[in-house]
């Protein structure tokens, strides 16, 4: 018998929502009805004497707004009379809301009416969070309810709510992010197939990995929203998309990645989220996406397909990584209804959750003034004296070099690869290094450059 | 400059605990100083303005109960008048208790005093907690406190949290952990080196990663009781040691490794919770511990040396894995102190965090009934017909076989090794089979007998 079955079964025999905690039910308004959901509305009645006895009281699904009413959505066993498009409407006559629209407008002002209305509010709209938190948090306190959005930042995969609790008496010092499931999975089929980046974004559309228009996730948009929001819980500091440095995996040739692969490396796009001295001594933080080189043997390297994973370094607890699914209507449904629970739990025994919090508000570096790691691969001519004036580049930069290897293809004549790992140094110092070398004579092509992270 | 000065400078230079929110502080009662007791009072005093400002108010340390209370502690930056043995009186003045002793007396009755007395509770105590949860949750209700523990489980690693808020509106059907590092790194070694048993313990014992009696990490206590947590919070049950079903490593061989290795598998000692259908249909769970073979390409294989990690299978979320150290003062002291901001929280904000929840209330199936695969390696006559008895025997018990290998040494005569992996069946059928197999005049020698997980 299949147990989920069994499960099922057992919440029928028991009667469901009417054997629950003798409270009266919570009601719940849900926005929007797409891939999240409508797991989100299936969940809610399948599994209603669950939730009933988590949070104490029942749940009450009291409408669902959607853009077409009258669609026919055979999957979602609710009552059609419940869908509507007045969402406006709808928020007003419920104790929790769950946003699932996305997107700006006009999720703002339908979270921020819903809480003026006294409702506790669960998104799991990262470009909104990241774009315009604050104004939703200050609603959140104004209005004593709570604002949870662990949806919005790796799926399924438990992440804000350690960062914002369990982690609360220590101290963040780096997060380093896979958020991105498409881009994930097009880095990794490009390092198991050898294979160019668009030939492999075709591949990752006819797979369903990415969308028909997948700028948002290759130009990392989709990451540095994330990235805005796991910095701002980390650091206790009020980080926006806009204060993200942000590069895509457009550029990422098969020549990085089999650049990566000599190095027993993979490339993969990172959200970092780093506490950092600024220039005059100060904390400071930076936050960036862009891809980079990461050993073969740090934890993050074996997220394959289009899995998450996020790492976490903190002062006492050490190196910390949760991995799970990123995406998906049924592993966002679970994000989405633990956070359900806990507001309704909040609603049932009074009080708020820990909300936001930005008392450390600390200011963000600009990139070039973050420190980071390069890999270089330089084409040079193959004689005396090359090597010298490679290394006056760095130097007069005052980036320090880690490594560099030689390697003379056989019958390349004249001709040699050099590849340089430097040691941290600011990443305008390094990018000024590369236009150096670009300009040497003896240097035919800059052939992949590449930050390196994870050691 | 090292970061973690400018931190604390910082905290220095704002005047700590002085310049924190307006609130009357909360009276923080230390019980225990020893590895992690230090930890916790370090960077109770060091981190004071951080922890502060997360809780909003400030926390101050009222007294630190120890056996020997005049013993010099030079590491511990605390006021040494702080120090005393009587830790019945300290509990009574103080918000919130960590305890930090360890074992069951005097620890439980010390809970239990200051709950009466109105404080909440954290506590790292997996034997405490696994032994007698129950009592100590009523008497938390009945007094209207918090009871936190996120430390009693492996460790740093945020996973009590998780299960009980961040998974609470999806289903756990399963967890699979590492939750014991010491035999984790003496499985680990053992796998890198070939060595034995007894001499990689030594090794671990010498390297400071067992203990001079490591019998309740070998013979698997340890892991029992985290067992019983785990269980307890993912499938809303009370699960006591009692009903941990418990294999320990002692008996794992290098021949046991080996022969993981030929099926590209390695042995861990894992703490297995289940949620299973029981011989008369109704749902049940299975909470065992034991070594196991699982695939390498598995997220749990690749955990080395003394890291833990659990694995978590929900019914929307899909797997989850969460990694990082399970033991050590500052990374013991990060949950601890992570606990004791959420209630610290709660005691500012008014209201408790959600406690634990038995409403599933579901039987645990002992060991015969639990369903499992094994692994069997059998030393044979190379002779015609003894597959066919070896089937038999199998068949006989209603153990279905998934894969069969015969390998002939080379210079075996007429000796030869039969490699078995079975379906899933149960516990019970397959440990008959194995008595049975044992019994065969064809069968010289059962080499090697494992379960296999992970797939
Ligand atoms: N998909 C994922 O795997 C995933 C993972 C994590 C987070 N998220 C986030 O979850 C949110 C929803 O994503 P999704 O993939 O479920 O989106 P989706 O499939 O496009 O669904 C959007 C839903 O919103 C409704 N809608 C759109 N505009 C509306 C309006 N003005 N008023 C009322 N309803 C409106 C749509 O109605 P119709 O059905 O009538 O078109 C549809 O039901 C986004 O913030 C996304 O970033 C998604
Ligand atoms: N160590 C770890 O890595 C770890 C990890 C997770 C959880 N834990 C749990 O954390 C707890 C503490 O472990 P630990 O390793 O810190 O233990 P420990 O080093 O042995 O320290 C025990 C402390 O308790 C004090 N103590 C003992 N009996 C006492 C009594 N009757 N009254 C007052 N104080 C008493 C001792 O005082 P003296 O200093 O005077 O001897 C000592 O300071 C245990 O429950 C353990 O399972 C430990």
């Amino acid at each position: 018998m299949d147990p989920t079955m069994a499960h099922e079964t057992m919440a029928h025999a028991t009667g469901a929502l009417t054997q629950a905690p003798g409270r009266a039910p919570l009601r719940v308004a849900l926005l929007g009805c797409g891939v999240v959901g409508s797991a989100v509305a299936t969940r809610l009645v399948e599994h209603a004497y669950d939730l009933a006895a988590r949070v104490g009281a029942p749940l009450e699904l009291v409408g669902i707004a959607v853009r077409r009413p009258q669609r026919p959505r055979p999957d979602v066993p609710v009552d059609p009379a419940l869908f509507t498009a007045d969402a406006e409407e709808l928020v007003t006559r419920a104790d929790i809301v769950i946003e699932v629209i996305g997107g700006i407008d006009p999720a703002r002002g339908l979270i921020l009416r819903a809480m003026e209305h006294g409702a506790s509010v669960v998104s799991a709209n990262k470009a909104l969070l990241a774009e315009d938190g604050p104004t939703l948090y200050a609603a959140a306190d104004a209005a004593d309810v709570d604002l949870y959005y662990e949806a919005a930042v790796a799926g399924a995969i438990p992440i804000l709510r350690p960062i914002r609790e369990s982690l609360a008496g220590d101290d963040v010092r780096k997060v380093l992010g896979i958020v991105n499931g498409t881009t994930n999975f097009v880095l990794d089929k490009m390092d198991t197939s050898g294979a160019g980046f668009a030939e492999t974004v075709e591949q990752a559309q006819a797979l369903g990995y990415a969308e028909a228009d997948p700028t948002a996730d290759v130009e990392g948009f989709d990451a540095a929203a994330k990235a805005a929001i796991l910095a701002s819980l980390a650091f206790h500091t009020r980080v926006s998309s806009a204060d993200v440095h942000r590069e895509g995996i457009t550029e990422v040739t098969a020549g990085d990645i089999q650049a990566a692969k000599e190095m027993d490396c993979v490339v993969k796009l990172l959200a970092i989220c780093e506490r950092v001295t600024s220039a005059d001594g100060s904390d400071a933080v930076s936050v960036r996406v862009h891809p980079a080189m990461i050993p073969r043997s740090h934890p993050l390297a074996s997220v394959r397909d289009a899995f998450n994973a996020v790492f976490v370094e903190a002062t006492a607890a050490g190196p910390l990584m949760f991995y799970g699914r990123g995406a998906g209507g049924d592993p966002t449904a679970s994000a989405v209804l633990g956070d359900v629970v806990a507001v309704a739990r909040h609603k049932v025994a009074g009080g708020r959750g820990p909300g936001e919090s930005a008392y450390a508000d600390l200011p963000a570096v600009d990139m070039g003034q973050a420190l980071t790691r390069y890999h270089i691969s330089l084409d040079v001519a193959d004689r005396p004296g090359v090597l010298a004036q490679v290394a006056t580049a760095f130097a007069e930069q005052g980036v320090s070099i880690e490594t560099v290897r030689q390697q003379v293809a056989p019958g390349a004549g004249e001709r040699a690869k050099l590849i340089v790992v430097t040691h941290r140094a600011s990443d305008a110092a390094l990018s000024a290094t590369v236009d150096a070398l670009a300009g040497l004579d003896s240097v035919d092509d800059v052939a992949s450059v590449m930050r390196v992270e994870g050691d």
